[in-house]
């Protein structure tokens, strides 16, 4: 069984190889009446295109999205909505290497067992061109929670050295091309990966989503659970090995009485937590606070320093990747996070709705 | 949309309140003809049954499963087989505090305002009584899966206080209350445990669940890859905030060629690898090396140190949760999330069947 | 895979044998704080009950049901509702010759090379005793769609002798031991099965089932139209051959004008139909039109006549199927038909919402 | 919610409106290994293409298709197939009445009241043009199915003129416009389309689907039976009213002996049937018998007889729908229906294959 569809009731199907005649996507589910053209996810695009610094691919790809259908006069129409960008920037190149022996660290041994064949030009299906379509699908998503709904990510680990905290600014995640809140931080990275890109080398990261302005609500437990969910939509990203919600693996440290967000009434009547351990999820179902989720990327595997391997004949061999690759994949995967987020949080409005559509606004009580 | 259903093809239907008159749950999509019984399940109740130890909960069950369907003379028939688990110790109770106020940390505030209505007894839905029917269900999984593939897990990291995995004795496991491996540290959680909860406290902790003697190929992606199968499904256990494989959150802070897991050729004709930094999955299908997954509990919610928060009619107080609970529910949690990787496992084997029946039962090269 | 859930977000997993200890089912996706208790169900489970009169099966079931979950308060919570009815009489009998042999028109051979394996006391799983979890599950899909909503079924032919819907009167329905409308047709049928059953032969049947009251908007197309949701719904039930919509196969033989249901406008502004060939549904939504699907019943396949079939090991023999059954299952199948369409449109209800939170409650214009 | 996703393992999602840019599917868990280029699919698109005789639309659609993933040196790579057709003929017209009034018979109104806004050029999505996605779906399904597995069509009834079955020629299906197999019928429904044509009018059909070569033990009871998902998927083709399987309704007036299809031993050991009632299924399970399913198609609702309908606004009006119609849609259902066939058939080998994955070949007995 195959699985390329994200999503139960926002679904997002994707389809396309690295180095196929074009990657696209459909999303089913989107609700009718919504705004919706180009325009409104090309920007998305743009944030994630590779060949934009000296510190990604510089694969150059335009990465223009065509809307096939679902769209009528500018508006969605409840239909299925077909999305597809083309690959222009193929190189033509000798894959003979690549078709021959598995990168370490790369799907090419498991696909090559698994299927018994692989398209291996570029990664073929397990390439990170892939998550383009994420992107794409991530700003209907976007659309679907509205414009109250804000949702931001940020590089905040490089190869162990984190951003301050105290110096976060959101502003500075455009300004800098790591995607980094913390100028300082920016500066020492760029220095470093300098250093490891000359030495063919590649380097971990950690990445941060917070989305704000939800409702209270969502999250379908016992299996559907909201944190379940973004587990799932992060872990499934490229080069992903760790997803954590709110404090995650810090809250193994801590006492219950650290833990526990206490609560007291804002003055506008709503319940106002004196924390945020929870990262906006309780028994996994939204609290109205921000959720904040981070993902750990593991360093490329494409590098330059020569690693053994074996080939399909089962010989062994010392393997050099060569081409065009990200020296820190944990940069690009900024957009992408914030895209799965948008789906998964899309997805889980939409299965609120389904089961209580009168569901809250608010935190404000009594509710009954 | 309320969602009680674990998995695709191997597909576990949960139901029942804390307080109810009994739980259980309905495996659907077990292959027919695997030899099943109650006690073929019940011992890995038995391993997660309450009020075994003085650091777990003092609530007494016998949790006795019961096969209700889906067997015949002591077989699997194909059919959906229903487990239920009495209730027996529902203790007698004014309710009165609980009904009225929202725990920090718990899901009562997010529950009450999802749904409007909730059956606060004990925590209702959200107890983690109901990870019970996960634990029976992970027996079942563990008949698909077979003979040759063991999931072991054990609690390796406690408050902050990590096993030395230099002392990792899988034996030592069932020696201690606490699922530890190193019998060095089961000391000192034992003395630590003791001192928290006299102090009505609680702690976070860390469990690790290892899958060996799988093949390779299991995995659908890109979005039912294995990792993000499992995460989902450790995500969705009670208090867990966090999911992560093999080296996880660390491979962030490592180069390319330290975390590439390098490939040669064993005697048998398969592919041996050298290290595991990926914990036995690439491109999100399964290498064939040992699956290895970690989760971090937060602390106890229920606690006696008195916290701030509202009550339904919207009035600020103070809570003390008084009852039954377990200063640490990551130790509860071990063998619930071997049963969690064991039904995400089992899920993933139907599947790979149904799209590559002839796939792969071990490494060896060349497939074709 | 084994495949006993019905639904997409209001959702029934089934279990249980014939002459195992009990039956049930799960109801996940129920909103909450709608008023349920088994007061609710249990006359939707009289009506189906065996035993009634001398035209249907003489097994004695009280067919009683328990809510074991999913309630509080007699109120809906949101959380899975599971249902349990005790299988009481399983009659100690000697199950020789139907564990050996193959009846014919039963599930016998193909569950035999199927699953290799098959629970054959009383016809196990492909019993028709399943269908009173699912006329349960129907009460509260009921529930769900709300007390404007009305699902009646009747009988309309046996044998090939047709009611005249001249003189079709619903309160006839439950007058009569065979839920037929037509007084005269129910007279003719009570002898005919009567001289049926002595010669230990069985009939077919027709069953039509009618919604009213609902919205417009109901359907998901193009996979998940309302008509073809509803042919798989009745499809399911044991026996039905055949499944229309509306007209049906009589539209078969209708011009393009005959078969158009013209429009007009009501006083009240709202559209209305001159005509209902469509049964209802246009493009996979509903109209607001009544819904009318009929199904077909093949007769019973447990005769007293002998006839030719082989066993186990592959010899030929002659068998009758001795033991306690419907002479005309069709009859047993109307509040079967009832109940499916009750979950098929609480499905298609809850999906409507998720989509079109703000769709239509009548047909009134214009909406933009 | 939108559910353009047609399968549960051999999944098809379509996309696309009759006069957009394009229209397409991707087909997911499709298994590797299988040959397939375009040139495998366009014969039966061929089939169905509009344009071919004076009984069809003349709508002028090469319906090219493209493979724009899941391929590698033409052979599927068990990743997602992507399937594109291009719209060249939307022919520039004024679309003013058919944007403003309801069609009669047509989804018009439905989508109008359900999504508040649709593309009505053509029909948009409730267009038959979506069938071609079908078609080329189809196409990827009988590779799965492999070469033993025959499905074909026929028109056997149109206007309630049926053929006569003793003349029934497979040969004679594709000698005519009609793809009927009766040459007599055929002469007779092309004199009867000519006057009808002329009238502006149209009639209904009924259409028999028959698979032959398939293994026992397909289907997944109680809820995914082979003939429920069958049911469903030629329910959901345009204009489709009624489905049967077997006998279908005819059985309804059958008595029990005379319904139960004998069975004895063929001289090879299997299991071979004296009839074909049941149409290849009981208990939802395939038999080995030929799967024998017919579906009826209403009369195309696109006729120049003037109707009474109401517009947008709320008034009332005479309709007469211009443009390029079949007078017959039900021709153009054949090979739709074949294909819709093939992919539940291809599904449910992939479902069987996951649970039962030795599962029986062929009746020979004894299995166990």
């Amino acid at each position: 069984m195959s699985h390329n569809t994200f999503g139960h009731l926002f679904r997002v199907t994707s389809w396309g190889e690295s180095h196929g005649p074009a990657i696209g996507g459909v999303v089913d589910g989107c609700p009718p009446g919504l705004p919706l053209t180009e325009a409104d996810i090309q920007p998305f695009l743009d944030r994630r295109r590779p060949g934009q610094s000296k510190f990604v691919t510089q694969r150059q790809e335009p990465d223009e999205v065509r809307i096939l259908s679902g769209t009528f006069e500018g508006v969605t129409t409840g239909t299925p909505i077909s999305l597809i960008i083309e690959n222009k920037d193929q190189r033509s190149r000798d894959y003979g290497e690549i078709a021959e022996s598995f990168r370490p660290g790369h799907a090419d041994l498991t696909y090559h067992l698994k299927y018994g064949v692989r398209d291996y030009r570029g990664g073929g299906r397990s390439s990170a061109r892939e998550t383009a379509v994420r992107v794409a699908a991530g700003a209907v998503a976007r659309r679907v929670l509205g414009a109250g709904v804000t949702i931001r990510g940020a590089l905040v680990a490089m190869g162990g050295d984190a951003v301050d905290r105290a110096g976060w600014d959101w502003a500075a995640v455009d300004e800098n091309p790591f995607f980094c809140p913390d100028r300082a931080a920016a500066a020492r990275w760029e220095e470093r990966l300098l250093t490891l890109r000359k030495a063919g080398s590649s380097v971990g990261a950690v990445v941060e989503v917070v989305a704000e302005g939800l409702p209270p609500g969502l999250g379908a437990p016992l299996y559907g659970k909201l944190d379940a969910e973004i587990a799932a939509a992060l872990m499934s990203i490229n080069a992903v090995k760790g997803v954590e919600i709110g404090d995650g693996f810090a809250s193994a440290a801590l006492t219950g009485e650290e833990n526990a967000d206490e609560m007291r009434m804002a003055p506008d009547g709503t319940v106002d937590f004196l924390a945020n351990h929870a990262g906006g999820i309780l028994g996994g179902i939204s609290t109205s606070q921000p959720i904040v989720a981070r993902f750990a990327v593991k360093p490329t595997s494409s590098i330059l320093v020569p690693r053994r391997t074996v080939d399909r004949s089962g010989a062994e061999r010392e393997l050099v990747t060569k081409g065009r690759h990200d020296p820190c994949v944990g940069i690009r995967a900024v957009p992408v996070g914030e895209a799965m987020m948008a789906c998964a949080l899309a997805d889980a409005l939409l299965r609120h709705r389904a089961q209580v559509p009168d569901g809250p606004m608010s935190t404000r009580l009594p509710r009954n």
